[in-house]
């Protein structure tokens, strides 16, 4: 077994703690890395707290991990020694359903084995993951990351990057477009990112104009502030896309009718109460309100190649690993810009 | 002027009474037609009783409207006097905007003038429906009906019809697929007649099971009732389409789940309160929940010549125009198998 030292929820009610833990002697097919660097997302937050159910103590979060290999199973070949490498929020599903197959390993039929706070499929030992030393993957859960990328800010592409980038290709946002993209935290500045980068007339909607500026900075084209009913009016019909990144409750039917005929509305927030939609909101101009999760493994990959080329990162604060719980507490006030990210040297 | 017999409602709270009224004199690109059935819309009712608001009285309704050519305009090539025809629920729109010019009238970015209980685009004057002798309609409006349709069952494709049709056809409903149909009646029944039309394996979820002999008569390949849990868990995640024709209050959750991975549920229905979504409902699948009203022309025309083709035409019950206040009675029963058709003769 690989010793490794990472930082733990002993259970809902205790800060995260130093805690030493073992992971698998790699196999044939594992990658064994030294994590560099490791993003904080809020459900990490929202699991190591139990607030969605069913969490499973001691847990180690982190799905936004970015390191470097140390060593390769025999049938490993697309990586070697050295490389730097991510790993998202699975690190494995069944790969045999229908979804798997299509390479949408985030809706396997089956559920996939996320990098904490799951079990892995055969041995059904929980999973732990990147607040901590090292990691042992399987290559096909395991992304190659670009080295003209800093490490620190590629780690949030892990999640908070595949999250809105998946969506924005899947509904084909381009050039000529007019894209809402719904709150500018963590997920929202990479949407705006990502959509700029494609072309799109990019507008952000805020609750408040504090984050006009920074909007503007990140590439957004337009600023509006939500409860300006006559600016929200006059774009009505307007969009062709929204990116919802809102987890709050919020009026989803104003943002609804900010598109076009045939536009969508992609939540990719997770409102803890149901939203509710009126009907004409979506039947009067023929509007789809959608829903997606994250990305496939092929996707994600594509999505690191793009940020390579176009040298798309998040904005980060790097921390040290001991002040992960100051992180927790700035989190729930919307205290970070944008993504709170895990030094990992500070283990040491 | 044209001196019309019809049936209207003096307000909001008065049953339907004999209305003579008078219809512009046909222009160069109008058809006049006699009307010889005209079919009962829920919507009917609640603008008769201004339950939507904004309704204009006099009213006559109806907009499900069949006919007999009896003159044309000098620019009219399109119809000849004798001709079979229908009017749906639009009589012009604005043909200038992207939607008109895409043949999407039912979006026009200016709003359709509508068969009755709108206004004329120039003259402002109020429209009047299909409870009436004849109607003068712009031939661009004015549809060709097969001959070989019975034309007291064609007339509630002009609204029950295309309402179905112009989804099922939009998200491309094939041969292959299962597909959903939320609600068996006016809407519904069209629905399933469609979706069993175009190949699809098609399964009716209804409260009761009162319904179900009639439902596979119809052409369904399963009935499943709704609140039957193990039933409903059964089929989650298996569905690629579900149209939901329900206007009652009801838990879209429970459909939104039976979609597979990037299905869709489209409403056509119109409940008056909000929909609660649940976010994950969406997310979980990349499910997309989306609505539909009636259809284009062009759309509505080839609607009308596959039925023609098919033999396809609405179940109903033709009464005469005496019994419209009863048979709004039994609308709101949901006695009715499963559209009310007016024999417009009985006017005389």
């Amino acid at each position: 077994m690989i010793p490794v030292r990472g930082y733990a929820a002993q259970d809902a009610k205790s800060p995260l703690a130093p805690f030493n833990f073992e992971r698998r002697e790699p196999g044939p097919d594992d990658v064994q890395f030294d994590v560099q660097y490791c993003g904080i997302c809020h459900s990490d937050l929202h699991q190591a707290r139990d607030e969605w159910g069913g969490s499973i103590f001691p847990m180690v979060p982190g799905h936004e991990i970015i390191g470097r290999v140390t060593r390769v199973g025999a049938n490993v070949k697309k990586f070697k020694v050295g490389d730097s490498v991510g790993v998202g929020c699975m690190v494995d599903t069944c790969r045999t359903c229908h979804a798997c197959k299509q390479g949408l390993q985030q809706y396997c039929e089956r559920g996939p084995t996320y990098t904490y706070n799951s079990r892995e499929r055969e041995s059904q030992q929980p999973t732990q993951g990147g607040y901590s030393s090292a990691l042992v993957v399987d290559q096909a859960y395991v992304l190659r990351v670009p080295e003209n990328l800093d490490p620190a800010a590629a780690a949030p592409l892990l999640c908070a990057g595949i999250t809105t980038w998946s969506p924005l290709k899947h509904w084909n946002v381009k050039a000529g477009q007019r894209v809402g993209v719904v709150g500018l935290g963590g997920l929202g500045h990479m949407g705006v990112k990502f959509a700029r980068a494609f072309g799109a007339h990019v507008i952000v909607f805020s609750h408040t104009d504090k984050k006009k500026q920074d909007a503007l900075r990140l590439g957004a084209h337009e600023v509006v502030v939500s409860s300006n009913e006559a600016e929200m009016k006059a774009r009505e019909g307007t969009l062709d896309f929204v990116l919802d990144t809102v987890s709050a409750p919020h009026d989803i039917n104003a943002y609804l009718r900010l598109l076009r005929i045939d536009g969508s509305l992609v939540l990719v927030g997770v409102p803890e109460k149901p939203l509710p939609v009126q009907p004409f909101a979506l039947i009067g101009q023929r509007r789809n309100f959608s829903g997606s999760s994250i990305g496939g493994i092929q996707e994600t990959q594509d999505m690191l190649d793009f940020c390579g080329e176009h040298g798309v990162v998040s904005d980060v604060e790097v921390i040290p690993i001991q002040q992960v719980n100051d992180a927790y507490t700035r989190l729930l006030k919307g205290d970070v810009k944008y993504r709170f990210v895990i030094d990992m040297k500070s283990l040491k």
